[in-house]
């Protein structure tokens, strides 16, 4: 049985016999008794074993290492000590897998740093077990809330021939020996011979994909990995990560806020509700304040304002920004700071300059902003993006064409605003931010399982 | 609103007034009425909207085009024609987006080759509409069962630099100008220049990775795309698809086919509670007997048999294979459909000689098997491939030396063994398999959204 399991309902296994299995660790010992501290992985508290003397192998139990996979029969039993309410009085052990004295993970206090360079193993110490079961928790979060109010979950291709990105921003993948490229009578490597018979790259979103198939589904959402090239080496950035894109068809910018809104506090009312212990845990360990901040955005109204407010406000603060604020520029993180803690919540900043902004953010009437939408929230800066599209098909071409994006492989995006198109709008909310803001943990690389970076594959 | 949040209280709007948006799918008329076949893609239904000849726009109504997006104001009544039980009574139209005569999707039946061309625009048939749902709906089913069953969903990493598998069989990944290389002393391609400062590439598995996360967790599972580099061209390949591969310590091999079978029962059930009228569809128009056989399935109890009993069973068949079934040897496609019809039913096949499967698997006593497990099903052959895998440490270094696993980047995964090893078992199921399961669908580039296949990857 799961120890979850167990713990759920343990008045009704008192004074019953068990058998688990899970691994160790600590093992405390006197001359006449010990405790083990057992955990199976499934539950983030420790069930407290307690052996006495009086068994036959007392001094092979003892011997246990920290670390160690172990087969255990005992019965459940109120708890005389303090710090649980039940612990296990132990019948038998048995040793599954045995730990070496070196082994790395001991029960003490390893440093974030350390424990990196142990990917494989760090999630079984308290604090990753926590990331990961939260992480796990809250995409499930995502799909429930999207699934109960009628989205379809749209799996957008990773592999592109279309390289509307711009090739320097993508992975490029091919099936060629790179150490032997074969080479066209142009002298360029003759991509026809790779698998698909052209250059292929790796997608940094699946948006647009997703549009296609919102202009038949209404309600799309997508939910996966997503790689770019950045080379930068900062605490938010990681060169694979997961994403959430949302696309609604008849929705506009403020039918986003509203979605936007009611998705985030979805999501953090689930996970605080299913990982009551995790976020204690964090709350002491790790963010303080965390299930405060929490709890105030749960109750919380987010505020709307736009771009051109947002910039006034900056400039009559009382403040010594190191960047200046000014309308028409994008808002820097020491801007977003000052904006949520003024108001003292999230904030929707709406109306972005259109030059600062993507392609296919739908013109305003002003012809100078588009309608863009970015959500701040206090202590993480902006956590999701996102705008109405762009559906009068010339102002899109015009648009493409302003900022050289190619036309000739997207007639498939942009003929959706010929065939049956309708206003719609979308969303992208990076998957790690959103664990990042519930953890309280501030660096990508502890809210990752296997995190790549610059100079940085290993596993 | 949504139509499927129409469709599901239906009666409640009865002489109600409600305003829908969403698409026309055919536009039929008469000089005193007309109707629209509507839908929002929300539900597979469409809608019947009636309007007539005391409208002030009737003849404006009367020329909405096939696939135009419209907004329609109107009185839910009960329906006097047949085929439905209910339908609108239109009070007013406004089209939000034109469509031209020449839209390609029009009311009449599209062989499935020439929507694959139009892969942006084939969800929003019928067939195709069904098709994407039954996957959403799929998908979590998956999640839902294995969430509520304890595991946490571990999103392993797509980028590796490890070639475990061979990196012939992997995608390289790279961000250097391939038309311009950087060349180490040796004339070989310089990876330290690369992004990650080596060469990397896209793994085919998250399998070795879940483990790790698996001797933290116990019970944990991926759910992600995949890549594999195959050069085939056939109904079941795919160069980018969907996996779930499931990871459980303290589980056996009999362990993970009760776990499969439990979840595919799960997945069935699910879908076709949440699907009725897509399963309908399908078992009309896409393989008949469709609702026999999944209903079949949910009402049996899966056979296991071991390779040897299933060889010594396709010798005594009165059947002239093409292929000569041996002891030792791999199944073929014509063997896994005889002792499915045998059987008349799923058939966990067990016990597979080593030769033939992956270095991870656990060897059995008889050095010659592994506790390897295959589902197959009555008309897909294999869905689920299993294993029990080696956790003899010294067991697992001899079988990776014999079989030229590199185990120098592998320490993290063969470590397992050593730090609080133990039983552990997983199996892959590939996502689309189970979607043509599901569906009837029988080629992999139909259950695909943008399906990747060798010298095609459009869109």
């Amino acid at each position: 049985m799961d120890v979850k399991d167990l713990f759920k309902k343990i008045e009704d296994y008192e004074n019953k016999d068990v058998v688990l299995e899970g691994w160790v660790r600590n093992n405390r010992n006197q001359s006449n008794f010990g405790f083990i501290d057992f955990n199976d992985g499934t539950y983030f508290q420790n069930l407290q074993l307690v052996y006495d003397k009086e068994l036959s192998d007392f001094d092979k139990i003892s011997k246990i290492r920290v670390g160690s996979a172990i087969r255990v029969n005992g019965t459940i039993i109120k708890s005389v000590g303090s710090g649980q309410s039940h612990e296990m009085k132990v019948k038998s052990v048995e040793v599954l897998g045995d730990c070496p004295e070196d082994y790395p993970i001991q029960p003490k206090r390893h440093t974030r740093e350390f424990l990196r360079e142990l990917a494989y193993l760090r999630p079984r110490t308290n604090l990753f077990n926590a990331v990961f079961r939260v992480r796990s928790v809250a995409a499930q979060a995502i799909h429930e809330y999207f699934q109960s109010n009628n989205y379809v979950y749209f799996h957008s291709p990773i592999i592109t021939g279309a390289d509307c990105e711009g090739s320097g921003q993508m992975f490029k993948i091919t099936t060629l020996d790179m150490n032997n490229l074969p080479l066209g009578k142009d002298k360029k490597v003759d991509f026809k011979k790779d698998l698909f018979g052209k250059q292929t790259y790796i997608t940094g979103s699946g948006q647009l994909h997703g549009e296609t198939f919102a202009l038949a589904y209404k309600k799309i959402y997508t939910f996966g990995p997503t790689m770019r090239t950045e080379n930068s080496n900062t605490k938010t950035h990681a060169n694979e990560f997961w994403m959430i894109e949302p696309e609604i068809a008849f929705c506009d910018m403020n039918g986003i806020m509203d979605i936007e809104e009611e998705m985030l506090k979805f999501i953090i009312k689930y996970v605080m509700e299913r990982c009551p212990l995790e976020i204690d845990f964090f709350d002491k360990f790790v963010e303080k304040g965390l299930k405060d901040k929490l709890n105030k955005v749960l109750n919380s109204k987010f505020v709307r304002i736009t771009h051109k407010e947002a910039i006034t406000l900056l400039k009559e603060a009382k403040v010594d920004f190191e960047f200046k604020p000014e309308y028409g520029e994008d808002i820097a993180k020491e801007h977003e700071k000052y904006i949520t803690e003024h108001f003292n919540g999230p904030v929707f900043i709406t109306d972005w300059p259109k030059d600062i902004k993507a392609f296919y953010m739908k013109l305003n009437d002003d012809n100078e902003t588009v309608a863009a939408v970015d959500l701040e929230v206090p202590g993480s800066g902006e956590l999701i993006g996102g705008s109405q599209r762009e559906d009068d098909y010339d102002k899109l071409i015009n648009r493409m064409k302003e900022m050289n994006i190619p036309l000739e492989n997207l007639d498939w995006y942009t003929n959706l605003r010929r065939f049956g198109g309708c206003y719609h709008a979308g969303f992208g909310l990076g998957f790690e931010r959103l664990i990042m803001y519930l953890t309280g943990v501030e660096n990508i690389r502890d809210v990752i399982p296997y995190p790549r970076t610059p100079n940085n594959c290993d596993y």
